[in-house]
């Protein structure tokens, strides 16, 4: 017999939700950047990397209360696997805001709007589905829907390059989008990670 | 006592041996990529597109198989792994197709045909290698040549970014041809990881 | 009851211990490489894929080993884990100097003696962390501490992109210096893997 629903356990459920709301917050800072001028742009990432300090804060606490558990609500493993791809997200995130700072990009290509609708959308199906982690009901939608979303940031992604190679641009103006937009990508490949991640803990517990 | 070749389990090994085989297929899509004027080749990659889309649906089948057996012929996250590193290399040899065509491409580099001639050698023995699974035996050669293809193929990619980057091309198309012959790096890799998880579960169950 | 300390078992530690030392050459060839000039490099990449040999030999000596033990000291996938990561540091760092050979470098970019500071750093935590595996006591400073140069390397390594993309290098230029850079960033995240790796050993351990 295993025991779920101690109050030990539930707090790895809040642990993950809080990891997985503050992508939603990252995510929204994206929006954030697009919408923004040049100038306002430090600011964002400032915005950003405080995200991304509470992200890291988030996976240390897990880790950390790893560390403590003998008993746990899934395999040690994927506890870890879990909270290491929420972090990757966040990253991931990070890194395309602070590059846009860095290289002092003027203008973000048009279609990174696209990505960032991907991400967003991502990171709210993420938020949502963590809760269902508990009852491990229903969360087969979610990581169908994530896939998909990773295979559309993909031809996204794809596209923009296209753009980013036709002609248009300076080579080294090339460079710089590019690692943004990378970036993003990678953010979406960590998204799908999570997902694939939630499906192996569902498909050993069922 | 464990029961290992009931047919339920079975299936696992053709649907792996269908994903391998999947696989071949893919390899000489690339070699007729090689042959292809730029103006026939959107056809070879509408047959590729087709075999990507078979792929993904035996990677899927495996995956559902998996969530509705109880006893599996090697552990649950093997059989995950196995799976989801055979989607990766036609995940990536889709992409090199896929961008030869988006970037409108001309001339493909000197030495990509050196690249495709490994991943259609490493195709055909991690095809050859599958129905070995189920015995468990003399599968260490696979393996070992496997791993072998992949350093040659780094070697060949290396050389590739060396003729690329000999001033011989411009930055943009440096940049373009960089993304495919990459592509192509990241399939022989993907190749060496399905042969790693070969070994491990070899290792595991032996 | 757990056997640990069988002679059998003891040399799991002393083979993650020879990899690890190896390792710490590896990082000493860096050093040497930003030393040498462009005509003395070709002695010290002959040098560095030395060590790359022997990383493999050990590589390899330990999954043989794993092939042939019943018992292990821990999980047969962490020794597996832990031997790859701490090879893929290696690869990482020998293609960094190769590359520099093969695109025919002129000048280093300035900063990469800082990311090289931090893998040098890196390497002496490593090698001094393995033989700790034995107690599975005192890990956590070292992996804390590794983590921390991995996110240092990150930041160095962004320093440099933005350098190498501020105007001062022709495209190609800033193409192959890339490539280098970004194979020893590879190499910090290898660190941080083998980290990540020995924390996930002992947090299960414990």
């Amino acid at each position: 017999m295993r025991f779920r629903l101690t109050p030990r356990e539930t707090s790895f459920y809040d642990m993950f939700a809080a990891s997985a709301d503050n992508l939603v917050v990252g995510s929204k800072l994206l929006t954030e950047l697009l919408g923004a001028d040049p100038d306002a742009r430090p600011e964002v990432a400032e915005k950003m990397r405080a995200a991304e300090h509470a992200g890291d804060e988030s996976t240390h606490a897990i880790f950390s209360k790893l560390n403590q558990s003998f008993i746990t609500p899934f395999d040690r493993e994927d506890i870890y696997n879990l909270a290491s791809s929420l972090d990757d997200v966040m990253d991931a995130m990070e890194e395309a805001v602070d590059l846009t700072v860095l290289y002092q990009v003027e203008e973000l290509p048009p279609g990174m709007d696209r990505q960032v609708e991907v991400l967003v959308r991502a990171a709210e199906l993420t938020s949502e589905a963590m809760p269902g982690l508990r009852s491990m009901d229903n969360l087969s939608e979610y990581w169908i829907e994530v896939n998909r979303l990773e295979n559309e940031a993909d031809r996204i992604h794809r596209k923009l390059l296209a753009h980013l190679f036709s002609g248009k641009y300076e080579a080294i103006e090339v460079l710089k989008l590019k690692e943004i937009v990378d970036a993003l990508e990678e953010a979406a490949d960590a998204f799908e990670h999570v997902a694939n991640t939630v499906e192996s803990i569902v498909v050993k517990e069922s």
